[in-house]
């Protein structure tokens, strides 16, 4: 018999809106805007629109190209993690703009590590925590471009990736269909935490 | 700032399918088949395929009947925890049919603990952990149905919901569509795991 688990009970930490953006016209860059109505797939008309997608670079153990279960219809940033990522990077910040992100969420220490299973529910909507983030070279090169224009400094798309584990926020699933607003309150609800130790 | 939470690498547990299951005709059971072909919604033509439902008593924070992300296609238990949740009940045995299982799994200690974002391996199928499975007092009418057919003991139906807790097993979502077989070797693979401590 396997000893008891670490129990954490659910618990809730309390967020803010402070922005939302869908995807701009420029891969992998989005623009601001102050809703978004989000469909139990996504943001409708979006590249990362739907239950499915298929499986790419992230995913070496598929084949390419292969229909599979999504669960990055929405990146999710916060405002305390991007200018971490940009003392690391040594630049002077990180726009959620030049990386993709969906949703800016403030007042949620180390965003990134809110375990699979929490729910963020916003007053109209409820999205779900599918997995960490994690951090590539297209978005390293769009840093890249918009914090040293002029190339001044080598290597500094591949800053990105490194110095954005952990801190690159989330991927999420829509649970509860709805409009979500710029400031919208929000409670992150997280389901019980425990370290499994059975293995 | 906040302190750095506990990590565990990703790790992997060795598996084997022991039975899978189809819904019966008499709902919630289960009866047995000798593969399934999933397809990226769950068991095609069941009661729980889809990527979405409707919310139900499981959701009280949700309008009865509106559509939500599911995350409940497939269920699984485990060889291990049924007997547990027998001896807690005073019965003999509990039979995955009686509680509507799709999926039974040999080897992994205390399956119901296996945190969300877990990917099941199996050879040519692979599912997601959505959330540890909470059991109801339909299937604990099942279960007195099954194990005491003469109703010799009061509130029996009553007791699996409290005796099953935290050993009813998991839900999940297909990832990888494919066809997998009773016998299977699976693999569980587990994300990083950590305690967030950021609230």
């Amino acid at each position: 018999m396997t000893a008891a688990p670490q129990i954490i009970s659910e618990t809730t930490v309390r967020a803010r809106c402070a922005a939302l953006l869908v995807p701009s016209e420029v891969f992998p860059e989005s623009r601001r805007v102050e809703t978004i109505t989000l469909d139990l797939g996504g943001i409708p008309g979006t590249r990362h629109h739907g239950f499915t997608r298929k499986a790419g670079p992230r995913e070496p153990w598929y084949a390419r190209g292969m229909e599979m279960r999504s669960g990055r219809a929405l990146t999710i940033v916060s405002v305390e993690e991007l200018p971490m990522i940009a003392a690391g990077m040594n630049v002077p910040a990180i726009e959620p703009e030049w990386i993709g992100a969906n949703v800016v969420l403030a007042g949620i220490p180390r965003l990134s590590w809110l375990p699979a299973g929490t729910r963020l529910i916003f007053a109209d909507a409820t999205v779900v925590v599918e997995a960490q983030n994690a951090p590539c070279h297209i978005s390293g090169k769009s840093v890249a471009r918009h914090a040293d224009p002029e190339g001044k400094v080598a290597g500094l798309a591949l800053e990105f990736p490194k110095k954005a584990q952990g801190l690159r926020g989330l991927v999420a699933s829509v649970e509860r269909p709805g409009i979500i607003h710029t400031g919208d309150n929000v409670t992150a609800h997280l389901p019980p935490q425990r370290i499994y130790a059975g293995a």
